[in-house]
């Protein structure tokens, strides 16, 4: 976050050493998507312990909405209550196949064997998704933290992956992404935390964490 | 990304210590939860250089419209196209309020007064957005940019951030967010790039990157 490259507010010269410094970096940007030519479906992954994987990733959905694309989410973790996210997108349902887990795991649960068969009729479900070429875009929420407690095979995750359709995009979130899907994957992001609010005696907010 | 605390997959007593270790997870969770009693508006920021930032703001914004809140979107940096995201939200203009500011800037205009301007042009309607109790989460998009360019006043925006209603969440993006402004936010995330799709010749693809 510290840039030390702006010259100082009161610089007179500034306007045309802006001009001649932007100039540049547009030959540079230019450049660089001239060159990116390949035209695929990509797999982005966030992953890190910072704010903002989940709400990256429906993000996404909205631009491919946007776009016209149809979407699907599966939701590999499910809180007490239905997200403002899942409120919303429910609204579209030809448009967004929602798919929530039928219910918690982890902490929540502590029933390793029963988080398992949930994990598992959740990724039968992605599965689906990742078959149907009519689908643009899809997000796997949390799909990490079931790799990451090993709910499901990284592996057998992976041969799916690169079983779908060529144009389909896949976005991953949560911690802990394993370094094989990593590995895979075209976009990886870690979400490093600076400061949060909930450290500060501010209780989780609607819209903004749930 | 790194995470030995798992037990290996063939190991024989982890249901017993998964569950313990759940269960001692859950008391923390409970108890930090327990301890956030505060409720009013947040400033979150996101910033870094990884993918994310400003997606993870549009996900928020369907996180509140999916509570029924009002939101508004103030978009500091215009590409050449409508994004998807824009394209979406439109379709929501009395839940939504979309601003996209008047034209492009930086690299692609090259003319820094006229950068100025159309700045403080965008300010004066996140004001506008800033001023109204209806509005339960705004977006300012790439408003770092703005600020790191010193286009804007840190400290007026700041002071005009202060002064907003007092539930009202206000979710800022976009690299390089100058120190005061992380030192006035609640929750900040650095989105620090892993791997980009662009460095291995792909394309900028439609539902992921606009």
């Amino acid at each position: 976050m510290t840039d030390t490259q702006n010259p100082p507010a009161e610089d007179p010269d500034r306007d045309a050493r802006h001009k001649a410094r932007m100039e540049r970096k547009k030959e540079i940007v230019d450049a660089r998507i001239a060159a990116a030519q390949d035209e695929r479906g990509v797999i982005v992954i966030t992953t890190g312990n910072g704010k903002g994987k989940s709400s990256s990733g429906f993000g996404m959905v909205v631009r491919a909405l946007g776009h016209g694309m149809r979407t699907g989410v599966v939701q590999f973790i499910k809180g007490a209550q239905p997200t403002g996210e899942e409120m919303f997108l429910r609204r579209f349902p030809d448009e967004c196949a929602f798919h929530v887990m039928g219910e918690g795991y982890t902490w929540e649960t502590q029933d390793r064997a029963r988080d398992v068969a949930k994990a598992e009729a959740a990724w039968e479900v992605a599965r689906g998704m990742l078959r149907d070429p009519g689908i643009g875009l899809v997000l796997f929420d949390e799909l990490n933290i079931a790799l990451k407690l090993h709910y499901l095979d990284v592996e057998q995750v992976i041969a799916d992956l690169r079983a779908r359709p060529p144009m389909q995009h896949v976005v991953i979130t949560g911690r802990g992404a394993p370094p094989a899907l990593v590995e895979t994957a075209d976009t990886v992001t870690d979400m490093t935390p600076v400061k949060h609010a909930f450290q500060q005696g501010i209780k989780a907010q609607r819209g903004v964490e749930m």
